[in-house]
């Protein structure tokens, strides 16, 4: 996979959450994903399909931060992870996949989105199954961990 | 959604767990997702493009089922989810929607699949976030439930 691939989604997360939510996260060191496993209590998955390349997307919250974006975006503040919450985070599935999907096509790679799909648990993990290797890239905030995957498989 | 999506994926999922795991599974009432939830331990998702649809599909094991499917066609049982596993959720999830795609494709619907994403952890629920409903099948066998869920934008 293209090291260029991962940072369009990088900055995508960065300013959705900076520019929505008013909540600074701090990108750590990007790392390939081998036997390494993320955990997060909700995660949105995307699928992107082009003409010749298709891969998948996910970003993965603590529950923390989850429920503090909640509260900064719509001025609610659930206990826990509700059906409110699911649809805010695959609207930020959306929004980030289609920030990248813009940077992306400017470079040349053209690809389309399929709907995206919301997991929520406690600690559930997320495993890419794709030809291509799995860019994990940690982030860090106030509230919590954030972490997103992408994988392509050229 | 058009109901001639599920059915597709209903005998594409039967016959892919009885041809390579030699394991019989009983479809249940097909039902319109509202505030249900279902839940598995381990689940294969996918994203599907075509020009002028879009969509997602999950399937999702209980535990127990997934061990004895894992046996079944590979002849290993691990004692839990591992690598392995998630491994031929996501092989299965690719062949089940393959079969899907053909019949599909037969029918003049045409989509490009995505790579298959994994989920793992105890009792995750999963929410198809599309401007259509989303049709959930459940399943039941001997060793545990499998629940498929098929969500398109029209």
């Amino acid at each position: 996979m293209n090291v260029e691939y991962i940072n369009p989604f990088l900055s995508s997360l960065v300013n959705v959450l900076a520019t929505m939510a008013n909540t600074t996260i701090v990108p750590g060191q990007p790392r390939i994903k081998k036997d390494e496993v993320a955990r997060g209590d909700v995660s949105g998955l995307i699928g992107m399909v082009g003409s010749d390349i298709k891969g998948s997307f996910s970003v993965s919250f603590e529950e923390g931060l989850a429920l503090e974006v909640m509260y900064r975006m719509l001025g609610e503040k659930p206990k826990t992870i509700n059906a409110d919450v699911t649809d805010m985070v695959g609207e930020i599935t959306n929004m980030v996949t289609g920030g990248a999907k813009r940077i992306l096509g400017d470079k040349g790679y053209e690809f389309s989105m399929a709907t995206p799909i919301v997991v929520s648990g406690k600690a559930h993990t997320i495993t890419h199954k794709c030809e291509g290797p799995t860019i994990l890239m940690p982030f860090d905030s106030e509230f919590g961990k954030v972490h997103i995957e992408v994988s392509f498989d050229r």
